[in-house]
């Protein structure tokens, strides 16, 4: 349709683009943690783009099957790059392979995340070569998956059905499904991939039940893919997102095992069936936490592909007009579109930098384990802060996780009809990243997790013992609670440090509630497990006050750290992000009187003139996440900004116009040309009844 | 696997329906509005189920040409109904095949509603009978189509690009397409199922545009299905759900049709290209109403089927043990999982008698407009009953779409892991029920719609003139914003009638925030529309605490008109989905002080036991929404608690185990055995920068 009027679009966003308030290539660099990962990023996405196995832009029109096969191809992608390239750039791999192809992201996770993971934590030296020379590490001979979750049981793995029985006469396991809810369930990678998984297993030895142990157990021959005695598995097919991801179940009637094939670095069994059993514990929850931080990163990453999308589309959209005559109004410049959009923009901010601390945290926690012995002086130290990661990392992988899949939807509806289309790309970014709010943790189960954590600190701070960290805003409660905002006007109401001060006073308030309904409960004579399941809600809501304010403690520190010239802007959001959660939850900000209602209305005006303002930067924001055109596949989002002639162009190739469709002679004709008279009325009338 | 211990389930659902409190069917009887409207959905469940064409278990691994053949051989039943059956037993058939098939509903409703109802609305009574002689009531002979929105144009109807010219010469109009973005985007019905379409476009007589009329567009050859000479239509494909309904684009190149296929019940063109305009151009607007009424009946309806999974799964699934060695709790007895879900319970019963009454008011509305014609004595009043329906309907179908879009989320959440499998049924009624927030008016926009109004109220009560209806709260407002909550206890501050006049006052004090932003932009020297602008953060604030409001009101409405015998728990329920909202929305219910910060926390406590409290009814209420277990179509759902065998059954049957992935020698064998000394080391390391 050349001939005719060019849709907006490629001047809109030209026009954006000038009105940068900050250098967009160094905001890209600071995100990326410096020009060389920029770098090494862009080469990444450059390969993925010019690679066939990885194309994207199809994807919509697959069945199960093509993307299963497609995405097969991807994981022998992965096990060449892990073979080849340093294990930082397989990481930043793996985290834009998330965001271009999360289904895929899965199923290479399934290996390299679970089962490996599996036995770096859990296999003893030897037990570790072993299976590395089998294949562990390149493939090259065996894939594992991870078998935990029953279909009866998913958080709760203590309570794991499946059993590993010592045979003392035969030096080997008995792998056994006792009932159908012990079935193996939601095993990514068994349905199609594996060869070997990690069993999830309670371990009885003469008798005595030691609890959940980890097993190696050989599933399918690797020549010819059949199923290995005793062993079935089906496959769970059709899923809500992550169709590259093979899900299956698995039973296991009666499957012997070597006894060196569970996992010895903490439990050991012995030939004579004595078992010895790890001095810390804890230790092991390490790798627990790891899921966690990284999907705080993912709840990032995603949260700024979206963003991305909706922005720039609507950047580009014109409906509706203010002035008679004139040509409709850029949907961006409406104040309920920026509100809409730009404090889920800074919400993405605060996320991406907490991200990277919280990585930070947990690489250096990890670096202290390794070589942790009991006895150590260090000991203590580093269980405390283990303590408060799981804590922390609890209530992040949680509010984070919602808040990106609440980003999503939001920005899918701000695409208006077409964000209803598969081809836009925001439907199966909800569909893909929806299962984050449920595994690694049930992220209302975290919550709890989380406040019980904080209940503990408060406790802790109470009794006189110093917290240190994200909660050191328990020490010294009496005067933090006392403190009221002074402020006179909307811009006093507005700055870093009130909303910094607000986050604290009124974190350390919702905490102390938990906590004294938590000792209430106790003096009523519950037990603590008792006490604790009462006042649940409380913690919910705990973790919830203290994590939104955690993320912003995170971005303000960011901010610190920033080069001089991007931190008028990274302050503006860094205030948009902290009053409108204050807006959105104004209840116990009013409630335990740190804000007037007064000072609440100037903050609810602030947050809307500070859309405003960033609207002026939204398009060279989203620009700053980088993400190529082909990383976004969405034509809305386009970074020339042809939304309409690539959205256009893609349904197109994927459907020939004119189509008659195939069933018109079998369905439709049928219906056109049918002789009313051979209705004849069968329908009961419910006035004989 | 027989001989192995059941599964738990049947004797759980057994014992909790032990502990109901109010007969069942009776609370059946009344929400359906009477036994013979119970039995009437009963016999048509029944028919449903029995029938092959509405087979729907294996619904989730079919491709989309293979739904949409499905989906069509179901609009063919549909069109076998109307003919045969009273108009409101057809009814009730739409409101159930809405549960049970939304993208079939859909299908249907594109002719049924939307083609035939723009007839209805906008034809001549000749030209009614003309399309209906064609075949526009029986489909016998033309199936339609409602070709409105653009690539480029959604919500701003009069922005629309198509045009319809009047050609004197022929007494022809010609209907065109003059632009990429003026292509008829996303048309229901037109990808393979519709002959004709009601097309939207700018009348143009003697080169002046009259603003947006309808037009009847043969589009195909009902003997062949091929494309009449000029337009052009394409698959729109793959898009998030409804996938049984074929949605499409249509471009007009010069397409002629008669003069007398412009529907002229409203605006009349007559042979000389004289154009006669309506007197009443408000009337119009009914036709727009009924989408957004039908779609707060739907928001109850699907809430109430999502409700009805996750709880009876509550009921059945155990996880985690209070008591070491005791068996574990089931989900459903756990505070945080009744806080999760209970509110929601009481949600949708607010839904659906909100529903009821404004379907009933909308009637009623309909019946005393048919007959009006100019200078009656009652038109002023239908007009500002047509002004109360339109601003408040606006309002109800954001807040209740959105309502039951988390409702449903939730739900998923709620079952866990299993949440995530298509045979659950979640993932697809969220994917399905998703595009009721965006069309028939983008939510966002419907919500500034309903503020606008609410303003107007506002500022008209202000002057003097009394409101009616559900806006009578803002008369008398001095009086009303001086009360405050005089409750001494949890108890006093959660009765119905202090919930009541919290809503008032409170709705109130956002409504007058609303309306004083608007005035003081006035003041300033802003236009009107730019002071609406100005203030939409307000209005949509207004509309949400005013829609809240509005279903606490109309829930409480119902109790007083139900049998005695189920007062008790609609009460409780009423008053857990009235504290539940203000414990939501807590802010502003503090910030204008009708509540303290102490009488808030009696609000949360009472929350929590009422939340207990519901929780033994929690199975029975499900029982009586009485959904066979067809119409669920979850395993999780199953009324008999058989859900681990029932899903474990499906997922068997759709998938035989132990098969070898067709792509096994194509991509995972060459993977398994390939030589490591293949892999020369191609990667660029950055290093070499």
């Amino acid at each position: 349709m050349t001939s005719l009027q060019k849709p907006p679009g490629p001047a809109e966003l030209q026009a954006e683009r000038q009105r940068a308030t900050f250098p967009v290539r160094q905001m890209t660099y600071y995100l990326d943690g410096g020009e060389k990962q920029t770098k090494l990023k862009e080469r990444i996405m450059l390969q993925f783009e010019r690679d066939p196995v990885w194309q994207v832009s199809d994807q919509h029109d697959l069945t199960l099957q093509e993307i299963r096969e497609r995405s097969m191809a991807k994981v022998r992608r992965a096990a060449y790059h892990v073979a080849n390239e340093p294990m930082h750039v397989f990481k930043q791999r793996m985290e834009l392979i998330s965001v271009l192809d999360p289904g895929t992201w899965t199923r290479i996770g399934v290996h390299y995340g679970l089962f490996f993971g599996a036995l770096r934590g859990g296999a003893t030296p030897e037990q570790f070569s072993y299976w590395a020379q089998k294949g562990a590490v390149t493939l090259n001979g065996m894939v594992g998956c991870f078998a935990m979750t029953e279909l009866g049981h998913g958080s709760n793995v203590s309570g794991l059905e499946t059993t590993a029985t010592y045979d003392e006469t035969s030096d080997e396991f008995v792998i056994h499904t006792p009932s159908l809810t012990a079935t193996k369930w939601w095993i990514g990678g068994a349905a199609q991939t594996a060869t070997h998984s990690v069993v999830f297993a309670q371990l009885y030895v003469k008798g005595k039940c030691y609890g959940v142990k980890n097993f190696v157990v050989p599933l399918r021959d690797p020549e010819t893919f059949e199923l290995k005695p005793g062993i079935v598995i089906g496959d769970i097919g059709a899923k809500m997102g992550r169709h590259g991801t093979d899900n299956g179940y698995i039973q296991f009637t009666h499957v012997r095992i070597p006894r060196s094939y569970m996992l010895m670095k903490h439990t050991k069994v012995n030939r004579n069936g004595d078992v010895k059993e790890p001095p810390l514990q804890q230790l092991t929850y390490g790798a627990l936490i790891q899921g966690r931080v990284a999907m705080v990163v993912d709840s990032g990453a995603i949260a700024k592909k979206a963003l991305t999308i909706a922005i720039r589309y609507a950047a580009i959209r014109r409906q509706f007009g203010l002035k008679a005559g004139e040509p409709e109004t850029k949907i961006l410049d409406y104040v309920i579109h920026q509100y809409r959009l730009m404090p889920l923009l800074a919400q993405a901010f605060a996320m991406h930098f907490t991200g990277i601390e919280v990585s930070r945290m947990y690489e250096e926690l990890m670096d202290s384990m390794e070589t942790l012995q009991p006895g150590d002086k260090e000991l203590n130290d580093v269980l405390e802060k283990l303590k408060e990661m799981h804590g922390t990392s609890a209530g992040l992988k949680a509010f984070s996780t919602w808040s990106t899949l609440n980003i999503i939807d939001q920005c899918r509806q701000a695409c208006g009809g077409h964000g209803y289309s598969a081809y836009t790309g925001l439907a199966s970014l909800y569909s893909d990243f929806a299962v984050h709010c449920t595994w690694e943790g049930d992220n209302t189960i975290l919550t709890l997790q989380g406040g019980r954590y904080l209940i503990s600190c408060y406790r802790e701070a109470k009794a006189g013992k110093s917290q240190a960290g994200g909660v050191a805003y328990l020490n010294n409660l009496d005067k933090l609670l006392n403190k009221r905002c002074s402020a006179k006007s909307a811009e006093e109401v507005s700055t870093l440090e009130v909303v910094e001060e607000a986050f604290w006073l009124v974190a350390a308030q919702v905490v102390k509630k938990a906590g004294e309904d938590f000792e209430a409960g106790v003096k009523r004579g519950l037990r603590e497990d008792e006490s604790y399941e009462e006042c649940s809600q409380a913690r919910l809501f705990a973790t919830k006050i203290h994590s939104l304010g955690y993320l912003f403690h995170r971005f303000k520190g960011a901010i610190q750290r920033s080069p001089a010239e991007l931190q008028p802007i990274l302050n503006k959001l860094c205030r948009l992000y902290g009053l409108y959660a204050i807006a959105e939850n104004s209840g116990p900000f009013l409630q335990y009187g740190y804000f007037t209602p007064l000072q609440v209305d100037w903050i609810r005006a602030t947050v809307t003139s500070l859309c405003k303002d960033v609207r002026n930067d939204a398009i060279s924001l989203t620009d700053s996440f980088n993400y190529s055109d082909f990383m976004l596949n969405s034509p809305l989002g386009r970074a020339d900004g042809t939304a309409y002639e690539a959205y256009f162009g893609m349904v197109q190739k994927a459907h020939k116009a004119g189509a008659v469709p195939a069933y018109f002679q079998k369905e439709i004709y049928p219906l056109l040309h049918r002789k009313l008279e051979a209705d004849d009325v069968l329908e009961l009338d419910e006035e004989d009844e």
